[in-house]
């Protein structure tokens, strides 16, 4: 326990109902609730989400911030925050799981034809579909770094061929693992089911655009690709994923991230048959797993010990 | 491959469509399609999936019975074949990749909420509803064999408790194991979501009732608890059931096999806004991965080896 009036957590983090964050920090530390202390020098650490811009730039002694979720656009374009500061960004196993569950699920929704056994039920027909197996099925995920890798564990287990792609060359054990632009076509050209998992940066926004979606395999025992976004949704641009559904380049769709959020009401994408709308919940950041490890992060920090899983700004995650 | 005229197969699967099945068998052995065949002496082998009776009882020289799919009922029913003539279950991993991916696939999404976010995206509404880890949720799998603990592993892998009973005490790593009748309410217990993969037995008749489904962990974080069965219709009373989700008692369910197949266009459980009805895919027989097994199987016995996977017609299983 610190003493009070110094080393300070100023917490902000509103589009998360910051309620049992500040429950959970406050029984450890003194806590400062945005939009309270702006300049307070008895603040030392900064828990953030989204944070509006030049919040971090008045804070005259501020010596982490920790960034909650994977994440980390809101830290990279916020020019406001001093460089030097270093940005932990909080990752726990908890939101890993949380990712995998929703890839999994969502890849499975589509592979085992979940809509049209809907559609079925509503006519009430009795009507078995011809169903592939999974190893018939290669799921492609596009950012293969922590959370793509235990998303295509658990998929290989369940008997999925997995194809990743990320910037530069990352091997794993039973994956067909391609890098870099030179690799992004003969990617696609083997993925049934693309997975988005990509940061967002200058070099990957836009990036899911008709013309990457026209170059998924498109094999007519599957009646089409399917696209998932868990990542980010400045990574898509909405209206070519439109276009690749209504002439067929698309199957099906799956989007938890949109270039607005929320979505607005007058988007199309909500009507669509054929497109599955979650409001970006698909790894949210639960406080009961997150909180306990940045306290720990700033305990080990004051022993003087290097701080972990640090955001690289120049290189934009 | 046998002379002409003897040691034939008599194919008899025709509620799966059995063309695909002639291909594969014919390409290696002589076959004979149902409902050619009845009394031929050159008949050694069937192949049967739901056959009618009487069909396997005048085969003068039938030496083995492979039966296709995991459930057995069919032939333990069917008085009508001979006692003495060994009945092979037809397993695959690749069926039991399918079932797995069944019951991942629906716990997934009542885990998941799919329902509600189907929902709320039929309403334009954009709002996260509280997500609980997969930690905090158990599912408990009635029926522990092969089917069973297959589904147990993909489940502890994605992070869920799994509790599981069976008629024997059986034991699996990471997971809560009960047995018997005295096992049986501390397994419901401690259930939210009941995946039944039960053998029909006339032990098993009707089990899934009101009374069951009343033991069931109800837990207000989760609005209730959900059944999903892919196991037989039999096992269930479809009436207590649909009392069960309009008192509260069940929050969702998801329904691959009934009382009655096809299910009556007249049933309430179509259209009942908390069940989802898949028409009895849950894992369907694929020849391409079940014919080469089975035509090792006969060539192994025609080499004197021991037959596996034999079927237990006194036990019922």
């Amino acid at each position: 326990m610190s003493a009070p009036g110094q080393d300070r957590i100023l917490l902000a983090v509103n589009m998360f109902h910051p309620q049992r964050w500040y429950e959970l920090l406050s029984g450890k530390r003194e806590v400062v609730l945005e939009p309270e202390g702006s300049n307070d020098p008895s603040i030392s650490y900064a828990v953030v989400w989204k944070q509006k811009p030049n919040l971090l730039a008045g804070l005259p002694n501020l010596k982490v911030i920790f960034s909650v979720g994977a994440g980390v656009d809101h830290i990279i374009e916020d020019k406001t925050i001093p460089t030097g500061i270093p940005v932990v960004r909080v990752v726990a196993e908890d939101l890993t799981r949380h990712m995998v569950e929703f890839v999994v699920w969502r890849v499975l929704d589509h592979h085992r034809q979940g809509r049209q056994y809907r559609e079925q039920q509503r006519q009430r027909a009795w009507h078995d579909l011809t169903q592939r197996p999974a190893e018939d099925v290669s799921v492609g995920i596009m950012g293969f770094g922590h959370l793509g890798r235990a998303a295509a564990r658990a998929l290989l287990a369940l008997g999925f061929q997995v194809n990743g792609w990320s910037r530069s060359a990352r091997e794993m054990e039973g994956v067909s693992t391609f890098s870099g632009e030179a690799g992004l076509v003969p990617f696609l050209n083997a993925t049934d089911i693309l997975v988005v998992l990509l940061p967002l940066t200058p070099a990957t926004t836009g990036i899911i655009d008709y013309t990457l979606l026209k170059q998924l395999r498109k094999r007519n025992a599957l009646g089409g690709a399917v696209l998932i976004n868990g990542g980010r949704g400045r990574l898509q641009k909405e209206a070519d994923i439109l276009r690749a559904l209504d002439d067929g380049t698309l199957k099906e769709a799956s989007l938890d991230v949109f270039e607005i959020e929320p979505l607005p009401k007058t988007s199309p994408l909500w009507n669509h048959p054929r497109v599955f709308i979650t409001p970006h919940v698909a790894a949210t950041s639960d406080p009961d797993h997150l909180v306990p490890v940045m306290l720990k992060q700033m305990e080990a920090y004051e022993r003087g010990e290097e701080l972990e899983n640090l955001i690289d700004r120049t290189a934009g995650y």
